[in-house]
């Protein structure tokens, strides 16, 4: 069976991002994500959130999971890994892993699921298909 | 079978905490949550962070889950309901609800699994049971 | 001549305030400020946030300037005071100190020039005479 | 007379820098300097942060100064160029300039003064001869 494509976004540890433990603080991990996601619905799925928003939908995130590995240091290089996982009504399921750029190693993996929701009504509205369809040209 | 007691925080929603969205950023729920614990470590459990850092001990986020239930506001007061779920070996399962305080509404919920290690070595420990033991004062 | 009043918000530090150098991060000592404005716009000078954008007018900011003085620990205690120094034309002058609440000590002061601005066309515009007469209410 | 180089970093807005007026928030402009400092402190200058603490000393900020000009959208490229104005004691007087990277326009300017301590002491304590002949090979 097919499987979602798995893009890669590069990014650079701020000092603002380390914490009391002279690590990145353990949230920062889920702003990563966020930012790999954003860069890569614009450059690799050419599919931006303005999309979304212009058709009235929005992404809320239902439910995170994340767990640690290894942790970052200031001005490390991190690479992002981010792919879809699955859709089932209203929700993609979307995995992610954030590695050391130097050595591949793995910091943290988990995933997140995305309930898309109409902006007028603020309501979980099934992802149409013509969504569905434009996701499964990047397949693998 | 006795559980842990629940204990509760209050906090206020600063407005560096909004995103784009116009609510509570989701990676900001983590940090309410640390917040509570640190306060609930000294004002409930009397056994605050520097008591462990002071043994040669801290505690690493392992794994976290969080589910994402209603949107929080700028100034909006919330309780952080934070107990003890189960031991093992050298992680305790924290778990934790995020409520709104004015009606009392479920705005997150979830639980950590934080890793005792040892600062000197930096690798994980099985939790003493002197430590354990001061937990199960805080059962009910 | 008569001033303006000084408010005082109370605030804890959260431990994802707290950075690499164990201490507050300097820039959140902005995000205290901006806390404490908003607190007081509402409670203190009865005309919050939300008035302003309802007549259609923002504000944004123009400068700022901070010393800091003594560091901030993670969990401490602080008060933050701010008041008006004065009006020019679309701009007001805040001036502020931040506190720690145990001892009374200093740990920043400084002041924001903030600019009115249209929302509608996002340019500056001369504060109205019936905001300023709302403010002179405030003065000792 | 000679003056310090300015040197460049490049940068890529994060949706977790966006607040609840869709702009980059303001605290975050600090935080787009240090990062650029740690950089150019490497990369540049050829002298980074570890060096300073490697041999008892730290920087703390003093004070900070910005103007804010033109507001920074999500996902944005961006350049942060710092330079060096001047020594006086214990402290150094370092500019910045943010700016869009499209068109070059000026997004925030100001400056940090940041103070030397001896991290044993944690007092101040002058900029030692040696660390300002290192500076001064950076002139044009």
């Amino acid at each position: 069976m097919a499987q979602y494509k798995r893009f890669e976004t590069e990014m650079i540890v701020r000092p603002d991002d380390i914490d009391m433990n002279n690590h990145v603080h353990n949230s920062r991990y889920l702003d990563y994500v966020l930012f790999a996601r954003y860069d890569q619905m614009t450059r690799c799925y050419k599919m931006p959130m303005e999309d979304f928003l212009q058709q009235g939908w929005a992404w809320v995130v239902k439910t995170c999971f994340i767990e640690f590995k290894r942790p970052l240091n200031n001005a490390e290089h991190i690479v992002v890994r981010t792919w879809i996982d699955s859709f089932e009504k209203a929700d993609v399921k979307v995995c992610f892993q954030i590695l050391k750029k130097e050595n591949g190693k793995l910091s943290a993996e988990g995933y997140f699921v995305n309930t898309m929701i109409s902006t007028a009504s603020g309501r979980a509205e099934s992802i149409p298909k013509k969504i569905i369809d434009h996701y499964i040209q990047y397949t693998e």
